[in-house]
């Protein structure tokens, strides 16, 4: 195989991806794993890490760039925030060093919020951020779905606020662990941009500002008086929730005509990009695993870690 | 002890509350359990209330009136919904006979909402309403806090239209299972109507018009930037929470002047008039314990069931 000039990874609470990179950022080889940060902190993070590396054959000394939860405070090595505004080469610049390991690892700080009436955290994403080649110039709104969903104002290169809306979180909660469990059953099928309760319930959302709570228990009494099944009733929920976080987002963080960057893949992707249009913002999309690839790459060459990089 | 004439139950979900009354409806005694539905379920119904009259001492020929989730499809015997818009006397009147008893027992409605936007139905809070003894004219706007809080608009003595707002059940579920339980902890404290956490956060949810989950992360954030114990993290969510079932049932339910009718009591209430204070709306307050057991009496008289009572 080519040889590698880096190895880099997306650490995150449930998920490893790692890749191996050559001097141009081109993927040479690629892992994705079950041991996240909480799995990773009982076996050891050094110990996960070099049996991903052996198993894709990595050289002893290549140097490993991380992003993700792994530089929490509860992770490998606390990367200390850094406060928005910040720009994103601040951010990559600020990388922390795991001192004990025997080959160089760095780790890309998360950023912070210290609003008071808006406190906030991201971790990885601000990695994403970077890999998106966002026009260095104007003004940004972009969307991060997920677990904790991300919206990020972004200007002239820097990120100038952000907010988390934990919409999956919300989901998978709520389908297992309230009133709601009966109505989705034990294993509602994967909800498809098209259905049209998706669409119906990401337009009563949307048209109420992101007050979803005034509709959730509707979606039990439609099983109830209305015959609604589970995988309707899951497609109720995902509208609902996702039509929420897309009216109040594009509330707090001003959307204008500009195109949401909408940075994401797979499924969730289709799904927002469905629930954007229904909102009637235009989206411009950017594949969520070449972001955070691309902005690790870049992590890596701003702080020297490629033999012939451009350090910046 | 006086005689009583009638014996009425609140049965929900997880609880049971038996009172034995006489013919004026004055408590002659008293029972709380927790063997509500789900547990009845499997012990049996009439076995579980005859060993809580036996325990209270009631004659063999005493009848009994119910209301609340006994009278659900998963409960003891299904007393249809009723559907809006009626009277709470059609419904009281609407009791169903458990047929098979050796004596007299009946199970109040609960209603149903069949609007295809705001399908909802309600189990228990309708004898409430109707022992809540409202003004007979004009609109009144009534809400019910608990794990399901109920908003009703009556008008002219009839039940109008109603919402749920599931602000109890998304306060343990997040609490217990959501990255909030790193915040509030195992046992935060319960919480208090004076912290300001919790009037702040009230606020901020009644200036966001309902929108919950936009700030449900920053208790999170909170904690990891600017130090936030358990227990105010507690009173933070509660606050969210509530604050922002007010902003959106007044909005839906089109509050005006008119006070509030508060049903509740305990602890929830005094939460409750906090926040509808900081919403600068005001409180009629109703003893939600009291409200049940004169519907129920009410109930028991619609149905003929009191010697000598006045049938409607």
């Amino acid at each position: 195989m080519t040889t590698p000039a880096i190895a880099a990874a997306d650490w995150g609470t449930t998920r490893l991806r790692l890749w191996l990179l050559d001097a141009q950022g081109n993927v040479v080889a690629e892992r994705r794993g079950d041991d996240g940060m909480t799995s990773a902190r009982e076996k050891g993070f050094s110990t996960v890490l070099e049996d991903h590396l052996a198993a894709l054959g990595a050289p002893d000394t290549l140097p490993v760039v991380i992003c993700g939860m792994a530089g929490a405070r509860q992770g490998w090595l606390e990367a200390p925030y850094v406060d928005v505004p910040a720009t994103l080469a601040e951010v990559l610049r600020g990388a922390a060093r795991v001192d004990d390991a025997r080959r160089d690892i760095r780790i890309v700080p998360g950023m912070a919020q210290r609003l008071a009436e808006a406190p906030d955290v991201m971790r990885g994403e601000e990695t994403q951020l970077a890999g998106a080649k966002l026009a260095g110039r104007g003004r940004h709104l972009v969307c991060m779905p997920g677990t904790h969903s991300k919206w990020v104002r972004v200007e002239d290169g820097g990120v100038a606020g952000f907010g988390t809306w934990p919409t999956g979180e919300l989901y998978s909660v709520l389908a297992a662990h309230s009133i709601l469990r009966h109505s989705l059953g034990d294993r509602p099928a994967s909800v498809a941009a098209d259905n049209l309760h998706f669409r119906r319930w990401c337009e009563t959302a949307l048209e109420n500002g992101g007050d979803v709570s005034s509709r959730l228990f509707s979606i039990r009494a439609a099983g109830l008086l209305q015959g609604l099944g589970p995988d309707d009733a899951a497609a109720c929920l995902s509208g609902l929730l996702i039509g929420g976080e897309i009216a109040s987002a594009r509330r707090r963080h001003e959307a204008g005509k500009e195109p949401i960057i909408l940075i994401t893949s797979g499924a969730l992707g289709v799904l927002y990009s469905a629930a954007l249009g229904l909102a009637g913002l235009e989206i411009q999309p950017v594949d969520a695993d070449e972001a955070v690839r691309a902005g690790l790459f870049e992590a890596a060459n701003h702080n020297g870690m490629i033999a012939g990089g451009t350090t910046a």
